[in-house]
């Protein structure tokens, strides 16, 4: 049953099956939301599904993922669902909200923000974990026990803290040059400073780096895969992918991380690489695979 | 040897090769230009290689094709070289220039207007296929045999009209939902009565299928895609590919013409199929294939 006041806003024939883009009033941000589907042809004709949220980066939006990656192909094959949300609330009027490229709006790092102004609508990981996953059910037979996350630099953030911090929700997570430890990079201090307040220890609830170092278990046994360019003008400054390799051994959490020379930060670096990021979750969500 | 005042404005590593973005002074245009060139790794490694020119449509730029058609990893395989132009001058500051999007900035129509004020600058014909093909040939060791031509809606026009104009220079031919005979819809007739003033019987040069319906040989004997989507909005008004049809049956032009349920006049579509048209090309082009 589709959510109430779901809007489809256009759709696209696209790999033989359909690229859709839609509008909704959502209940954890209190404002009009929006977000994009890709229903592979499986969908399309009744199967159960299972789904890949895919997470974008700052100034991105729900657009941003479906037109650049070239994820659908695969997709396709492979029988999977791709969910693209936005990446921050918009039109929260907050004061500022749009003066910097990196905070605020296109940029809401997939929290949920404790600190005023922003504690009202900045709630992209409720948004994400407890209102999106319904909506597509919503729309698609969708099988909620296999659902993966991926996403590109603040939404590779997004994609290992929510996998983390929701491991009952995801079943596998990658990621494309992820923000690895963003308590401890500009980006990061800088939006949680503001998002979660001054308190640095409350920080390391989203760091992905300090998520994994606090596991006794490895929470994705199965593995993670990383891809970073090592000609990533971002790499040394913002993303440190180091300091997730270094968290995932000493947990025992397993890990691919790819550097890939001469690659950047964009999206031809991610169309390049995604068709391993598909294969990676299509393998862990197959209905065979082994659950945790 | 590089053309002179040539500025690399970015590159991005993409499929193992190359994904480069150019801005020149073009001698046919009188103005700067920007293009840009998709590099297989076989020609970064110095090999000569296959191009295939890629004109996108109405208000797109030189960016449009290389981030949304998804072309390159096909092009990576093939070893071939995709070059994208702009799709019309940029800055000539003519009156109204700006005003509409379907004539004068983003609507050149790959054609050499002959009226004032458009015939100094509108030129694109001619920079298509007298400068930009020099110029690529500085950056790369290029085959000036092995020359394909593609191209969408106005692209698409341009590839089938320039191919049938200049069979010396372009060996193999396709195109998406292209503007099949544009002298006889609205957005032709637009775009030639300024361009080309009122004497309609010179907009027949600037019409694919009236071009192929006054050849009494196949010019393109290995055939020509084209590939159309039926939920495309512009598909009876502007686009008629029926009439490039009958001209190809008229003339003994082999015309693969493929009709697709569903799908629109975007880029979804596009990707959908750009597999097929970069192996169209590739075994045209390839050094073993038959010259016409």
């Amino acid at each position: 049953m589709n959510s109430p006041g779901l809007e489809l806003l256009s759709e696209h024939a696209c790999f033989g099956g359909v690229q859709r883009f839609y509008r909704h009033p959502s209940r954890e941000i209190g404002l009009p939301m929006r977000f994009s589907v890709y229903l592979p042809p499986q969908a399309t004709s009744g199967k159960t599904c299972a789904a890949l949220f895919c997470l974008a980066g700052l100034t991105c939006t729900e657009e941003t993922f479906m037109i650049k990656a070239g994820a659908q192909q695969y997709a396709s094959r492979a029988g999977l669902v791709l969910v693209a949300p936005d990446t921050s609330p918009r039109g929260a009027n907050i004061p500022g909200e749009s003066d910097e490229w990196d905070f605020g709006a296109g940029a809401g790092f997939y929290l949920d923000a404790a600190q005023e102004p922003w504690a009202r609508h900045y709630r992209m990981e409720s948004y994400v974990t407890r209102e999106l996953p319904d909506i597509v059910a919503g729309l698609v037979a969708l099988d909620h026990a296999r659902i993966g996350v991926t996403g590109h630099s603040m939404g590779g953030h997004g994609a290992l803290v929510l996998a983390l911090r929701h491991p009952g929700l995801f079943r596998s997570v990658s990621a494309f040059a992820p923000i690895a430890a963003a308590s401890r990079v500009p980006w990061g201090r800088k939006a949680f400073s503001r998002y979660l307040g001054g308190n640095e220890s409350n920080w390391l609830q989203y760091d992905a780096s300090a998520l994994i170092q606090a596991q006794n278990t490895a929470p994705y046994p199965d593995g993670i895969l990383v891809d970073q360019g090592l000609g990533d003008k971002f790499l040394q400054e913002q993303l440190q992918p180091e300091l997730l390799e270094a968290a995932c051994a000493a947990s025992g959490q397993p890990l691919t991380l790819r550097r890939h020379a001469g690659y950047d930060h964009g999206y031809y670096f991610i169309s390049t690489f995604i068709e391993d990021h598909i294969r990676h979750h299509a393998e862990r969500l197959s209905p065979g695979s082994q659950s945790r």
